[in-house]
């Protein structure tokens, strides 16, 4: 959804892989896949770095994976251990600098990080920081979590006690790679916020961000990385360390409901299954007369044959998103933006004319966009449109990596249901219960954070007006 | 699916878009988002020609619409009338010779052409004229096509007399827009083989490929352009020059399997209902036990519902496409080639695992992706894979247009039914009836081509061997 | 000088580069280097067509030469006869159309042309062929010349004597390289207006417009292409049709004064000593008190030396040219205009410090640039600064490839020299003189075409008002 | 000299440019063309920040000034002081993390650093601090500069003290520019080594590595920042911290001989004259009796005229440089090398030929290419060719930002004078004496380093075998 269609709706998280070899695989080619398989996770940056006999070799870049690498860096970045990252699309001439991996030089050698979260005390740790002395060259959560591991070094024998040092230090979401010149380290928030797995692809171990990486480069899932939990591999193999946890873990409930590709797997629940979930609950919790039910592409579709298969309405294409939207597309300008949805949105309108129908979407965001996708369905001769969304009503910025604008800009935060129906121009409106979303992830074991709906956070934030993204830009 | 995962599969043809203003639209922007609707036809290049004040302006070249046309090109291509062309994809060093629309200069000042379609005897005529001392500088039709109407216009009045002389000549498919410096004239060939509309925008007339060009700019469906008829628009508004035409139309029937976007309209009946019409027919005639219907995306998602709708087995997302294919990614070399269909398509594993499954796929041509998507969804714990296909088996190649390898390329044509199910590795697998395809575009107005399938071409054509394609590469 | 500084300059011809491998060379490769010596006689385009096996292919398009090709394109232009060609610089939208070489196919095969000049009569010729039906995709002068050759190829039975019967119709400059099939041929303009000469490398003959691109890549001078003379090249050697003519040859002589490279010999004569001749005669023709002699960069360096050496005054460089300007350099903005001739040209201010200067330059077009220099040097504190002009006043347009701009453009038609001294503000002013111009060219074995000066065109002229330019761009 | 000719030559420095507004003056478009002038100080890299109330705004990339920039980007960097950078080109796959200038933030706020020289003590300082468990994101000397100024402005009132305070730990050239939130400081090594000098635009102060950068833009020169010397312009003018220096300064004699633009006065030196008066010096030192006196292109010319007014020997253009070689060009491969000399050098064949020659060129280096040329000059008929270098036999490497191959590459430190000569292939060989050397900056305020002659170096420097580049690549 990089320049697409709907503009005000959740950017996406950052994406991360890594992979210690011991098959004589490309690990460059491999992390290319798997970045490839992650790549709707963040579409802003991209960056592979290996280690090679001792020296980190690194290309990152701002663009798609296929636009930052190409068969010549792939083979340039020649290692045994790599880790890799994508990003999420945001503004700002100097983006670049904060494209990860991040790679720097200690006391200790080479040390380079992939992050994917955010820290919610990353100001107030900086400070302290810059009042020691110290110059930061980003506005990257990176660069603090290095300057920590790195000053612990000091005093710590191995980098893991450094880095439970670090973790000491900081709060919120990270799930982070880290590559040193013989380990290929993963960590995962206390919380663990965001997802983090295992996998073994013939004797190699890998880590990554979601499962379906592992499925792509055709690596056998082991386990979820668990919260607080410090994974080294090396040459010796992999092992663990494991911190005393007293509370409940907490996974972003919104992978589920939109971030995470619907082949993957977390903490053990499938996203698809998750999804179509949804759509049954709506169905039982917001039933309603209809003659189809649709999707909004593509995040409503398995929600939306969810929907069907509990309500018994039949489910079909109403909507179709053009796949040619690419980075330099010219938006209409003012004049023609009633043209907007419908060069971005194939309207089937022989599948829809004349009928009542159930459109399902994964979030309202500002209500713009689903006001026009309305409109374009009635324009072209829907009788009536019941908005349906599978997850409640959000009303609360997220601290934790999800880019969500802040309150006012909700529009479920300064509106009621009914005038949301109302700006939306739907003839009705329902939203799932939390009660009902926190059951969707069907065999999961773990808890959930869903503080963008309650705004009971899982720990303490900074005040409202803040804005917090996925890697620290503020 | 420009340099995506099905490799083997049916190339798409051209579109092509005109637009004569009265109403003070920008027709260089109309042009892009008409083109930009009909990307699905031609992913290898576009093209735009306005008239502006007498002189044809243009700008083509190799890319997709939006990477060939940025603001600066558009606000040079001022104008009141304009025609614009999109390409298929072939290789070839000087194929940047072959983008339309093509512009001369003749006697009477200037043309310009954007044509669909393929000429049979292009050779022929090609032939003739270098008999008489042309010269030709591209393996275009259009260029045949223009000295014809050139050499005609010596003894014709009007260019419309030189174009009727000229449909004389030529035999094949062809949907023609031809822009002169106060006219813009729509052609389609007497058997109506591939489609071309005409749309209203205000005051405005355009004409386009595929109705859903019209949707994207708000144009109004007026009616399609009759086979062998020749449609002037003008300042002095619309008229028509009309074929006394014997024979039944033969629109291509491979239009509604899988060239055009379902929601466009051609002669009268809907591609989105056809293809749901095609999965319902083909749930009656290859029924099966099964405990989910999925789409081979995208191309089988439509009839894949349709599927589901008659036989009441649940309609589900087993494959879905991964979005970030571009032009430039790296594609697996020979050890990874296993990887492919991984990188390519996500599994659902959740959703397919221990079940029964029916898989809808438009076309089986080579079966080489079919047989790699039946083992991705084998070793994703599908129990069975019924294979059903929406439209005969194809067994001919095609000289109007389409993109069919020859004979021996095509599976169905020298493998049984049952050689091909042991093949692609399914459990069974069903072909559509002709009887039944030729029902499912429902109200069309028209004869259908399907010679691909029986073999019987609506005209002579060239012996086996040569192949023909869209705009004449040979 | 592609988007330099001297904006109100002569622009540069065409090149064109021709070889017949009989050694093993990669022919492209050869080009390519051929065509970077000739790069100076144009920047716009750079194409190459080699005969593969009967076969022609080519690549072209806008750009410097190491811009339009790399290792890939190259290696793809496989044969053993190539020609090739530069372009140099316009404006239109549509002139990639007009890169050369211009591949056609025609009655007898595939035929490549590349073309440096300018017919006068092509408008006619173009004419006629439009009255008998022909169409045309270019405004090139190659194009009609091709028409000619493939209609007269019908009554004739060999390529040269169609070649023959072209050379009649048309009138004006030429230096044209042809592939065939099986030959490479080389024709020259029985004036022999453009220049163009043969080289021997190894066993295998090549053409060139200037020897320096037989220096470029090792191949001996043989001798000049004659005026009115055929050259074919063949599997059996070097052949030649020579035409019988009376007048006296006439050899641009701006190729002397500006174009050619100075390490070319033309028609026998050393640009190089044409140009220090021309300074030396400047030096006795209009003498002057000074203490430095300087040259405008490049054109006017070697003149200045001849001054030098001539006249005694101590030659230095008094002007640098900034050699980083590229295609993308952002010209100074109105306000900054001052700034222009300071950003492009560096001013050895402590070598002309008081000091009384002459500068030499080839010639002043409008005379803008060169009052701007002649203020940056009086800015830089010379005391007085003489103009001298290694050519007479330019007064007339150029009808057969030089791009000098009609007639009111050019100051010397439009005022004396005491008011072209006074617009430029210099101390004195002086041009040489015809008759000392005649002479630079020391041993050359030809007349010369000198019209720009003269007004005496060697051959009927369009009328005034229209403007010609190398390859017909009108 | 990007990709050109002279592959075995010494590289370039870097350049800075900083300017202080208050007259309203567009300061990144100011910079663009100041960095221009500059361009040929350094071609990798180039970088622009500025000061956009009180946040700095940058943008730099790898390129040539014009490649960097944009009209959109200048645009985008609005503020009132600004600094910018060129660097010279080295290899490496992550040497854009070393373009500058570098931006931080540290506990006072931000801070831009741009560098021109070398720390020959960076690689202990860079230990130091990481002992101290800092981090380095890049090589570059500019960030251990940055992090000793942020540290001791925990104990410092104001930056400049903080940066006094850095200058006492580091050793080495170094030319900085600092842009704070409401300063401009420069900053000079002690010894002065690299240049820097102070310009006044209208009422706004600007600082450079070079005088030609200020005549660029039109700004008069106020004088050199002397060697020790912290240089403040702020909102309240110019104010000057001055070091008590007891020694000599010592300027780099190399940037007389080949690295500043001869436009340019360096400490109160002409460029220009010191090459004319190095020309000179070596016609007195080494006379030969000859017909011609040339230059090697670019860097030889201006020691040639010197030498051919000395002499009385006429000079003359035997050798010109094609001007269009870019980066893409495509190199002759092994058995084309011949060809290399020729692509790039024109050979005047007419100037030269039969002729007893004497050429001129700054320095040797490795001594290949020399022997290409001379061979070149040969093949072209000179009768006799006496090499004569303007500056003594290059022995030493340089610690201070000069890219001078270590010992055993540097032809003169391994061999004898005669043993030069031989390899060369010279009649004879002179090089310009020390004593000379050092007498052609006429009127210069300073003293000199010509430790890369001489082995004498002004400071103690790291054992032989470690390799130092300007701004700190090892």
């Amino acid at each position: 959804m990089r320049k697409g269609f709907r503009r005000d709706k959740l950017r996406e998280e950052c994406g991360v892989f890594g992979i210690f070899d011991k098959d004589g695989h490309d690990v460059a080619r491999m992390s290319y896949y798997a970045l490839y398989a992650l790549q709707h996770r963040g579409q802003e940056s991209a960056g592979i770095a290996v280690n090679d006999n001792g020296t980190i070799l690194y290309h990152k870049d701002m663009g798609l994976v296929p636009e930052v690498f190409n068969e010549v860096i792939l083979n340039h970045l020649k290692g045994r251990i790599a880790i890799s990252h994508v990003r999420y699309s945001t503004t700002g001439a100097n983006s670049r600098e904060n494209a990860q991996p991040m790679v720097i030089k200690y006391r200790n050698g080479q040390l380079a990080l992939a992050h994917n979260g955010n820290l919610v005390n990353a100001s107030n740790l900086r400070e302290k920081l810059e009042e020691d002395g110290l110059i930061f060259q980003s506005t990257n959560d990176s660069e603090v979590i290095l300057n920590l591991i790195s000053r612990y070094s000091l005093i710590c024998g191995k980098v893991e006690e450094a880095i439970q040092k670090m973790m000491q230090d900081v709060r919120g979401s990270y799930s982070i790679l880290l590559l040193t010149p013989d380990k290929l380290i993963g960590i995962r928030d206390p919380l663990g916020i965001r997802p983090l797995c295992i996998g073994l692809l013939g004797n190699s171990y890998v880590l990554a961000s979601e499962s379906c990486a592992l499925d792509a480069i055709g690596a056998k899932f082991i386990r979820d990385v668990k919260p607080g939990e410090i994974v080294t591999i090396s040459e010796e193999g992999i092992s663990s360390i494991e911190m005393d946890i007293k509370e409940e873990s907490r996974l972003c409930i919104f992978e589920f409901i939109y971030f995470a590709r619907p082949d993957s797997f977390l903490d053990g629940a499938s996203v698809y299954q998750a999804r179509l979930e949804a759509g049954r609950r709506l169905a039982i919790e917001h039933p309603v007369e209809a003659d189809l039910v649709i999707g909004a592409p593509d995040s409503g579709i398995t929600a939306a044959i969810g929907y069907s298969m509990e309500s018994g309405i039949p489910y079909g294409q109403g909507l179709l998103k053009n796949r040619y939207i690419g980075r330099t597309f010219i938006q209409p300008d003012q004049e023609q933006r009633e043209m907007g949805v419908k060069i971005k949105l194939n309207v089937m309108k022989n599948a829809i004319e004349g009928k009542r129908l159930v459109i399902i979407d994964d979030s309202i965001v500002r209500g713009t966009t689903t006001k026009r996708i309305i409109k374009a369905l009635k324009d072209a001769g829907a009788k009536e449109v019941h908005m349906r969304v599978s997850s409640p009503p959000m009303k609360y910025p997220c601290y934790f990596g999800v880019d969500i604008p802040s309150g006012k800009q909700l529009v479920a935060s300064i509106s009621s249901i009914e005038e949301v129906r109302q700006l939306i121009g739907a003839d009705s409106l329902g939203y799932l219960s939390l009660e009902g979303l926190l059951k969707t992830p069907v065999g999961a074991k773990c808890g959930f954070c869903s503080a963008c709906f309650t705004g009971e956070y899982p720990m303490e934030v900074p005040g409202e007006g803040s804005k917090y993204l996925c890697g620290g830009k503020r």
